[in-house]
């Protein structure tokens, strides 16, 4: 692309630097932006700044945070006694998008992935362990990647943390909402008719 | 979505302001910003302020320009006799690209469209007749959309004009390089068989 200006050049220069958008996306959404008030593309900037800049990760768990410690973790009302330990933020977001969760949260940063040099070392595994073992931590819920990485994960876990008296659950694997049977792969299939529900529990969990 | 940080859900809804952009875009988008280097993002950020609040638009042809007069007007080694005629700045993103076009542009701003309210008060005609009329103009390449629309606009600037001693020519339509010509629609495929070209012409113009 042959730009007459370099301040859009520029623009879309850097817009093009964000994975998933190439050049001409990147375009569009700067003439979008010029097209736009000055006080409209200031707000953008300024909201984009301030996040990063602003932005702390939650000292107990790593969970994104405007403030030292999580509005999740000092929220009084929720059960501190559950712990959902996930991979990252976003998986934080789409658990408390369902509004069916209330207790607390453990961002482990990843999972363990040998191939990608990620190992115990790279994940906060040892302030997991510390919050079980100070914080009254009865259930951690493994909301891990259904994977080989994931489930050695949670295994990794679980083996660290046999010492305490604390129960490690995983999220129900099973055929998806509005899946199809004969398009869901063998595993998945296998394993949601070898841990099949009665009946009561089926209608229980899909009302609750 | 529900987010546990404001400054992060300020991000996300700026960024799903843009048209195009869906939350999940915006959250992705945002998380990457998150990972980045903090100077990093502030280069995004002030090339998009500084593009909003620098850019100008040039007093001759109404392109983008980071001065008064954008780089092509002022540039002396092109051809000031050719005016290629385009509906945005977009257009002229796009034929500079082809790096085969060595005249100047006039940015007509949109093109006349009564459904849309676009008459040629909103256009840049008058100073398109001032620039024939003045400025030793010599031919109109009309670049506008193959629309009713655009050609109304082809015609309605012909009119307008019709006392200056210019030449006005159109972009050759036909079907495109790599296109198939069972999926032509028939306008194009008949035009493009009314003026069909003799051999000879056909390689100069794949040539040059």
């Amino acid at each position: 692309m042959v730009f007459s200006s370099k301040l859009i050049e520029d623009a879309v220069q850097e817009f093009a630097r964000l994975p998933g958008i190439g050049k001409k996306t990147a375009l569009r959404l700067v003439l979008q932006l010029l097209k736009m008030d000055e006080q409209d593309v200031d707000a953008f900037t300024s909201a984009i700044g301030r996040m990063r800049h602003e932005v702390q990760f939650c000292k107990v768990c790593h969970n994104v945070a405007d403030t030292e410690v999580c509005m999740i973790c000092v929220n009084r009302a929720r059960n501190s006694t559950q712990v959902c330990v996930v991979e990252t933020i976003r998986d934080v977001i789409a658990i408390e998008s369902t509004q069916q969760y209330n207790g607390l949260y453990h961002v482990l940063g990843g999972i363990l992935s040998p191939l990608d040099g990620i190992g115990p070392g790279q994940l906060y595994i040892g302030t997991l362990h510390d919050r079980v073992k100070n914080n009254g931590v009865e259930e951690l819920i493994m909301a891990l990647s259904p994977t080989i990485e994931g489930d050695t994960t949670v295994y990794y876990i679980a083996r660290q943390l046999k010492d305490l008296p604390v129960r490690i659950t995983t999220i129900a694997r099973g055929i998806a909402f509005g899946g199809e049977l004969e398009y869901a792969d063998e595993m998945t299939l296998a394993r949601s008719i070898a841990k099949r529900l009665p009946i009561e529990n089926y209608v229980n969990s899909a009302g609750s």
